[in-house]
């Protein structure tokens, strides 16, 4: 299953899973003291895995870093590591149940000692766990380091990075299994689905739940784009029919979000992520505060008061995204009056080239508006890590709310402002294809080709490099290079950015396209390439990321269902302005008003009574959680009858 | 702790909890047999309770049923059931943990052999569990009874039940507890709180979670209540500042219910049903299907197919609802006649007979409302019933769905429709005042005092028959008297009904109630009168219920949100209609309506931010919750650990 292995101290040979990469000024104590207690066995409180220092490379230059040390472990270790976890997997019956290594010969997969019973990604997740909880014991501070304070209980690798003497710590990549994925991934130029078990095996959960929702989205708007294309060939230019496609729009996105639920539970329940129960949360490696005990665990942990972070989001971080808001506003005027400035020669003097002038304006407000996107993402990550939140979820939902309100708002303002103050039409359309056409270019090109001409840059030159040195006849790199070559790759960030994106694509659609159909259609065509530039960057740009348990896509869920509202209220505000409708109320305007506040009154109540409908979870998903809790309460009851006659038969 | 003690077969005493009442004719043979399943012992698939038949009454007429039985058990049985059963009670440290017999001394109430540790509601709801998980094994039909089909696993209780050999099955009231109990709550005349805690105690969980709602909704009314009697004494009729009054309603209903989720979260963690598994239900009585096996417990069950239940409910049900509503806009039709008809009476000859003559038709419609209610309410339950549901919560959610749309629509469509389609604000105060008062001396006189009376004269035959047969000194009963006088109570059918009276009150008063700001007083005035006949009701006219741990006050929560939402936009709706913001747009009735229903659509957006913004659970019980899910996952952990280090050392 591993392509290399390595000899450990103690003479055996291990496959490495994860790469720690120390400072390379980190003082021998230090260095002596970790390796030890990340060898020591679990009852004295270490990790009990397997490390060892990574040999200098072909190349040995100054600059290279000699404190790179590999980790793996047993497998007997990784099991006991994964029943720890509480991952879940197939029985020989079908059900998924938590992994017990008393039991282990219960689940489908397992043969022999389990050598291929857990995929690389679940064993690196597992040496992640452990290493993440190997807690200091009496250490008041890591040796050598007394600025680099410890306390009993707490995490001596986040420690470790919080004082950047861990520089980072990750994944290896398994090359076969990386060429076989990104061949039936991306390579094979053929119409078929995107093999997201196997993408879930490489990657993890949470990477498969993004691509996932990537393949659904997509062809969720298949319809939609078959819709708009006859809009757009016969020319349906009058509006009198884009009636039709709102309420389309309207019922379109209520259902996919609710369907989507029950696939994501699906996905999750085969991939075992359903209903595993969550450790608990560690503070986050940046918080900081008083040492304190937590209500909670018991254990000693810093404290932060929480009226002293609701201060610092109230009084700093809100006040600053309504500023930043209002400088989205000025811009949106100052693109207007470009806008008008443009129209105003064009008027003048009519020529093909006064005709694209048209378009400048909306198409350097798009690049802006991507510009102040990336610019307010710094520093709304900037203020979340200043706001001192103790958990990462808590981090990352201060985060997405506040990216989410500025790129929602930076990004569609203007075209509300089209929509319905100026109430021009046709102004809309061009301004909805600009602003969708170059945001996509821009985006693919940020986001897959210039990070991957940086990575072949690097690449080229350690291959050039080792060639030069020993002449290598194949192509293939030596572990201790392949190790040193994923050090520097980019880390990859997560699912943030492509969430975003994807959510931005889901508003222009969802609002908008019933003025511009063929947005469905651009939508689709950048799905497409977009799954192939991600799935391109997963495997070739970035480093491995760790797998991510996920369940669902969290908070995203929620971002895509407040759209969806969004939605609605605007579509019944396009269908109530459309000329159509208006000549059914041709004398009292306010009719017109009350019908369309009335009927978009009664969708929305529709809307929520079809959300409680539409169940989250499918039936037989439904039945095989609650045969699961249903058997370990009968399992339980069955232990304290046993145990409750034994009592009576002892006294008796 | 129990008023009296019963001698059992085996000659030992013990104190009676449960009463069975079979049918008086009951063949020997199934007496007999049932009587042994319940003294069986665990071990052998029995209840392993100790029951007894009640001796002849005094009054040994023809009529008097003798197959009359009292249940009890052990207290030790009682523990073990508490455990089975997964109550929760406090620990010494504060903490509420699930009770087990091993660890019985840990608890905090726990003394001696433990007999007052477990309350007489919490003996009697262990009984009934275990009655009713008294399963048939191997018999194929009751003992003479060969219509009375069983299977193995079927509840030997309900198929009784459902087959009319069982009348009924109720709990013993306590006479010294209740007379403590009633002193406290509702003789004593002065101004505290409810013994929420006794009440709990003595009725258990869902009631005294009504009568903390009942007390709190009073009590979140008092506000509304002082604002509002300025608006009636200084006369300000002018509607002027009425809009003063809707924003207030409006913020209001919105966050009185996320904070009764706070409190409701509370009561329920210190009463112990919080955290409380809840065991699988089991299929209620009166479902029916061909046998099959649940894909769930894979017990033999009968299966009766959705897509059948689905039919049965938007074929028939929904139409039957629909025309229900109907019926109800054309009685409101006739209600707007009568009103037209008196009016022009009134207006021909003014005099003081004619002016009451005004509110004749009000009154005679709030009769005719209440009178549709119940019998509207009848129907629902026969449709329910008859829609053949698996559960009783998929049941009881059916209903309740049923009968709040008709009792909405049927209270509050001539009030909404006097207010936005005659836009007559004097009609609307008029008619609400009506509509309210008459529907509060109707209820509590149906509710309290009709079955109060028909019971003291069956109570008072009882007692006059026992003084003229044996003479007896003291007035109180003797045990067997007592029995069946409780026997011969009216049962009483939950909180269904209590709930319903404080939805549509709530209704009055979030949504109408700045028009006529007397409203919150005579709710106010109404609920205080409510605890008292509510009190005296359970204590005196009715059965003792079993008790009920619920958690929460379930699928009402849910609609009074709903109803809450619903006040927001018909607040906005009245705030928008008011000459007062009228006059802020002299000359465009569009400009109004649009920034109405703007500040509308806020408003609801703010409504769901306030939502999630307060927390459902106060954070110092999200703390001890999370203590105890940590505490067992640390203990499992543990557990691990030395399994796996005593399995190395013996491979060593």
């Amino acid at each position: 299953m591993l392509q290399e292995s390595s000899v450990d101290s103690s003479g055996s040979r291990f496959a490495p899973l994860v790469v720690l990469e120390l400072a390379s000024d980190t003082k021998e104590e230090a260095i002596t003291w970790l390796l030890s207690r990340i060898r020591d066995r679990q009852q004295n409180g270490g990790a009990e895995l397997l490390v060892e220092q990574l040999g200098p490379g072909i190349g040995v230059e100054e600059k290279e870093n000699p404190n790179m040390f590999l980790v793996g472990a047993s497998m007997q270790r990784l099991l006991y590591g994964a029943e720890d976890l509480g991952l879940f997997k197939e029985c020989t019956d079908g059900s998924m149940r938590a992994f017990t290594f008393a039991s282990k010969h219960n689940f489908k997969d397992f043969k022999g000692d389990g050598d291929s019973f857990l995929s690389m990604a679940e064993c690196q997740y597992v040496i992640k766990h452990e290493l993440d909880t190997l807690r200091a014991k009496e250490e008041t501070n890591v040796p050598g380091y007394s600025h680099a304070k410890l306390y009993p209980g707490k995490s001596i690798i986040r420690r470790l990075l919080s004082k950047g003497i861990l520089i980072q710590m990750f994944p290896l990549h398994e090359k076969e299994e990386l060429k076989r994925l990104s061949f039936s991934w991306y390579k094979k130029v053929k119409l078929s689905l995107q093999p997201l078990d196997d993408i879930r095996h490489y990657y993890g959960e949470g990477q498969a739940l993004y691509f996932g929702f990537l393949e659904y989205f997509t062809f969720a708007l298949v319809p939609m784009a078959l819709i708009g294309v006859p809009y757009y060939l016969f020319d349906w230019e009058d509006y009198d029919k884009y009636v039709v496609f709102a309420v389309f729009n309207l019922v379109w996105c209520t259902v996919i979000l609710e369907l989507w639920k029950r696939r994501s539970a699906s996905l999750a329940y085969y991939w075992g992520t359903l209903c595993r129960k969550k450790a608990f949360e560690e503070p986050r490696p940046g918080f900081h505060g008083v040492l304190g005990h937590n209500p909670v665990t018991g254990r000693a942990e810093p404290i932060y008061p929480t009226s002293k972070r609701h201060l610092r989001v109230y009084l700093v971080s809100l006040p600053f995204v309504l500023l930043c808001l209002y400088l989205s506003l000025y811009v949106m005027m100052i693109y207007f009056l470009m806008e008008g400035w443009a129209l105003s020669i064009y008027d003048e003097n009519p020529t093909f080239w006064t005709h694209i002038l048209l378009f400048i304006p909306s198409i350097i407000y798009a690049v802006v508006i991507e510009a102040m996107n990336l610019i307010y993402r710094y520093a709304a990550e900037f203020l979340t890590e200043w706001e001192n939140h103790r958990l990462e979820s808590s981090y990352q939902n201060h985060l997405v709310l506040k990216v989410l309100v500025f790129n929602f708002f930076n990004c569609f303002a203007s075209l509300f402002y089209i929509a319905f103050v100026m109430q021009d039409m046709e102004l809309l359309r061009q301004s909805l294809a600009t602003l969708l056409i170059t945001s996509q270019i821009l985006n693919q090109f940020m986001e897959a080709f210039l990070p991957y001409w940086l990575q072949r840059r690097r690449n080229k030159k350690m291959i050039r490099k080792v060639q030069k040195r020993r002449m290598y006849e194949e192509k293939e790199l030596p572990l201790v290079e392949q190790v040193r070559l994923e050090a520097d790759m980019s880390t990859y960030l997560g699912t943030f950015d492509d969430y975003l994106e994807l959510f931005l694509l889901f508003g222009y659609v969802s609002l908008f396209s019933c003025v511009f159909p063929l947005a469905a259609v651009l939508v689709v065509l950048n799905n497409i390439t977009e799954v192939y530039s991600d799935a391109f960057k997963m495997c070739r740009v970035f480093k491995r990321p760790f797998a991510d348990p996920a369940a669902n896509i969290g908070v995203w869920q929620l971002a895509f269902e407040a759209m969806s509202v969004i939605a609605v209220v605007t579509n019944c505000a396009l269908i109530g302005m459309s000329p159509q409708v208006r000549s059914y109320f041709p004398e009292s305007e306010t009719q017109l008003i009350l019908c369309t506040v009335a009927a978009e009154h009664v969708l929305l109540g529709f809307k929520f009574i079809l959300t409680f409908l539409i169940q989250d979870v499918p039936k037989h998903i439904q039945d095989k959680l609650a045969r699961l809790e249903f058997e370990s309460l009968e399992a339980l009851k069955k232990k304290k009858m046993l145990e409750a006659s034994q009592l009576s038969k002892t006294i008796q």
